[in-house]
């Protein structure tokens, strides 16, 4: 744990998560974002996070994606100066390289600008995804952040009961979920996610875009359920800006006090479903 | 296939949930069973579903189990005839016997009269289960029911991502849940069981009690859920009687289409939630 992790501990930590609409020029997207970061971290947040892709946009076609890719490096310092000069740790949404088609990432660096992890979407939904991406080959590590145990995942991804099982049984407080969700899919935000965060008896941070980008209609909703699957904050179908919740350390304790899912797991019967 | 069951398999299947409040002596339930299950065939309906041990009551303590438990083989017998001379299938839940403590079951009959499946409840839950029963050592078998291909769970059985995934890759259309739910858990109808129904693009038969039985005041809340997770009948916390919905093969086919979620998993991924 680092030194500054260990100082947060035992404190609550304040997740921003920043609905807005995508961008799809990598310059614009960064100015944009360090505007958003710099008005979270005024506001005390410890986490900002960004909806997926969201340097250089999700719905732009796989050379556009070749292209951003290409600039994962430099992207990646970038993010890095931000959150150590604010002193906040960031989720943010990007393409990552790879040979052939690239990954839908997201990266995770913390207060002092040092990257703790980099997930590749694991889940590609529909056509879109499988033109630009490819899938990444592992679930997320499950990570120090501010002292809480955190882990990834990415849109679909937090669709399958499976990904946030398997990173709360690897000890997950809290997952985050960049997202580019939309019409008609209201049911994911409004039901999916917060079934996930009860039966896990963990946070959920889920920060999605509103508006348009080619021909879809992205439907905001963007939300930090808490362990008992309650909203904490949900953000409106076209609402933009920065919304915030704050995780507390006995509330979680206390939810999983009367939740027993994790312990109560029969994994000798789930013959089929391994 | 049954010979009626094969007659059935192109047809709608007309559900009658029975939302009705709990008796502790055993012929008295079978009475008030009779009557329910000759207004649901009168109605239609091709499948009657009974609230958690609704033969003998559920919150009864252990004693009282393994007195109704002894009169599995009368009462099994019992529903067998009442199917048969009402051509209708039932999902009705009782205590069946074993060594010491007991199952907490449910017995599964065609409209001949036949039994098609005895589960014993594989998740107990809390003191009062674990103080009355054992708990079963596998899921349900996934069985022909009018056409439909069938599976049962129990109460905290369904809250179990792990059990609704594993009998739809089994290939289950539907998953018949009695159930014993009480106060405070509401979000367990209200999020949990549609969410089953649309992470799985399965229908979902969850009924339960209203009423007072001991220390329990029980959520009513029975409800039909579709594969797209929306509800077809939803009972109120209170009400009593009988609620029909109908399944319709054509709408189960659209959903899958619409639904990729169990061609998606990545089974190669899920170490640890196995």
């Amino acid at each position: 744990m680092a030194y500054d992790d260990f100082l947060m501990a035992s404190t609550p930590m304040k997740i921003a998560l920043w609905q807005t609409p995508p961008s799809s020029d990598v310059e614009t997207c960064l100015a944009r974002l360090g505007s958003a970061v710099a008005e979270a971290a005024n506001a005390g947040a410890d986490l900002f996070v960004s909806p997926e892709m969201f340097v250089g946009g999700y719905n732009i076609g796989a050379d556009a994606v070749r292209a951003h890719a290409a600039l994962f490096e430099d992207v990646r310092k970038n993010l890095c100066r931000l959150a150590a000069s604010h002193k906040i740790a960031l989720v943010i949404g990007l393409p990552s390289p790879n040979r052939d088609r690239h990954f839908n990432s997201c990266i995770a660096i913390n207060k002092m600008g040092h990257q703790l992890a980099l997930y590749h979407k694991t889940h590609l939904f529909g056509n879109v995804d499988r033109a630009q991406f490819t899938a990444g080959n592992s679930l997320s590590p499950v990570f120090d952040l501010c002292g809480w145990r955190v882990g990834l995942a990415i849109c679909y991804d937090i669709e399958f009961p499976e990904v946030a099982r398997d990173l709360a049984l690897r000890g997950a407080d809290l997952i985050v979920t960049p997202t580019a969700n939309m019409e008609p899919f209201d049911s994911v935000a409004a039901r999916i996610v917060p079934a996930r965060a009860e039966e896990n008896a963990i946070y959920i941070a889920y920060c999605n875009y509103h508006g348009h980008e080619g021909a879809f209609n992205y439907n905001g909703l963007s939300c930090i359920c808490g362990p008992d699957g309650a909203d904490r904050i949900r953000a409106g179908k076209s609402d933009t800006g920065l919304f915030y919740a704050t995780l507390s350390r006995d509330e979680l304790q206390a939810s999983r006090q009367n939740q027993s899912h994790l312990n109560d797991r029969r994994p000798d019967l789930y013959g089929i479903s391994k």
